[in-house]
């Protein structure tokens, strides 16, 4: 199966990333070290979709990765930690924001996992609480760069599952793995650098 | 099955209330947002439960839904934080209210899908942290409406348990279900509203 | 199943501790708090490995008990919120190590239940985040007693596992269930023992 090099490819991109943001902990102990654990998470999750353990086979024969969503639960709660404190979000927020990012995962993996009627359903809940986090970024204290990068490349996510396997089946288990690893790399790892970089808190 | 007209019903009225909560920020921003959260992982546990994927089926042929006590892990966890915060208790004494009730639903979910001896060993487990948060509740500063609300309604979900195809199946499916919809209704509506229009936290 | 009887005495020793931690409140009220919750976790951990329903059997006929590591994911994780604290950490530096924590904890349950490259690929993976927190440990505030113990006893726990069902199958079930429990109580009982009485919190 052509997606276990991808997935290969994944854990030597991310464990690379991990030891960067590692590095850059000189520069910037807050950011670098959520970046750290971001990576970090993401090399789990590549590992287990290597082991090819949590694992799902649609009727067109091509295998649903559904654990992905469980993994973003806990590393895109992370990295929605990181974009409430660059914004100053207060705590209560952040919280809220948080709490709506899991709900976004869980149900994003309950929709891998169900069929039909009940697929759709889960699909349109979850988008339903990523629009409101989205919703919330822009209220009050916000940041230009975070609020459009968060709407444009973490919106490509549902649009990746919609063409996956776990959705219409457009894309095979391979071109999906490979879209989810350019995305990957642009939201955890582009991003980490920039604000790693470019914000800092105290 | 007769419980699935039950749980699209469950769908129907905790969509109306996480729009209603959600309405409601105007009035009291953070209790507003607590409970449209608590409603929105509401609607989630009734869509996996109408799906009808996370169940077992005991001897007597009905189906026991044990995934609404993972869901409970994170609604309920929301509430003890909402109790918590109104009635002031330290951060300390927060945290442990929520890890207990995070073990109470847990090993909730765990005495639904165990069998003989180790089904009441875990009911009599969970039981015993319930009792601990309610005791919890009543130190130190408190409310005497949210405690005698919490002891009256929240300790109705163990009876229901108990008369439950998890328990002792004395009610079927379809009558759990609408118990259970009738106690969600009291103690995540009907109280977010009234915690929502009547208390004030800064 | 010899292990059984293991079980039970770690139900009924975790059970005790439970009840004496809770008593110590009166002396130490946040150590005290935390070490009651811990192992009050590890109580209901027992009951389920004595229940049998998470396991899994490996070529050799042994059992893998291997959710133990999902309950360490709590368990643990409120020790580094204790050690965290009593150290004085930072509040990033006590989400980076409890992050770790569960990091450790859930790739040592995939390493418990995948095979072969995997297995040794999560072990590896599992053994650098908990090196990782050793390292951060020791790092600014840090604290010699808590430092040496941590890194002692707790690093027992992957030699155990090596040597367990899990990973090569030198000891049996029952060998290994009884050297998780000795380690269980020096690192929960014992540990939570010395800090309620030695250390203070305000």
């Amino acid at each position: 199966m052509l997606e276990m090099i991808i997935f290969i490819v994944g854990i030597a991109i991310f464990s690379g990333s991990s030891f960067m943001f590692l590095i850059l902990k000189n520069r910037n102990q807050r950011m670098a070290t959520i970046n750290t654990i971001v990576s970090f998470v993401t090399v789990a999750s590549y590992m287990l979709m290597f082991d090819g353990s949590g694992t799902l086979m649609v009727p067109s024969g091509e295998l649903v990765y559904w654990t992905r969503w469980i993994f973003y639960a806990g590393s895109c709660s992370l990295l929605m930690l990181e974009i409430s404190t660059l914004m100053g979000k207060d705590k209560w927020m952040t919280v809220e924001i948080i709490a709506s990012n899991i709900i976004v995962m869980l149900t994003g993996a309950l929709a891998s996992i169900t069929e039909a009627a009940s697929k759709w359903m889960f699909f349109v809940f979850s988008s339903i609480a990523f629009g409101y986090i989205l919703y919330r970024l822009r209220e009050g204290k916000t940041d230009k760069f975070l609020v459009t990068f968060t709407t444009i490349f973490w919106s490509m996510f549902p649009v990746a599952w919609i063409l996956s396997p776990a959705g219409f089946g457009i894309l095979n288990a391979a071109w999906t793995a490979l879209g989810y690893l350019v995305l990957d790399v642009i939201t955890k790892i582009y991003f980490g650098y920039h604000t790693t970089m470019h914000y800092q808190v105290e």
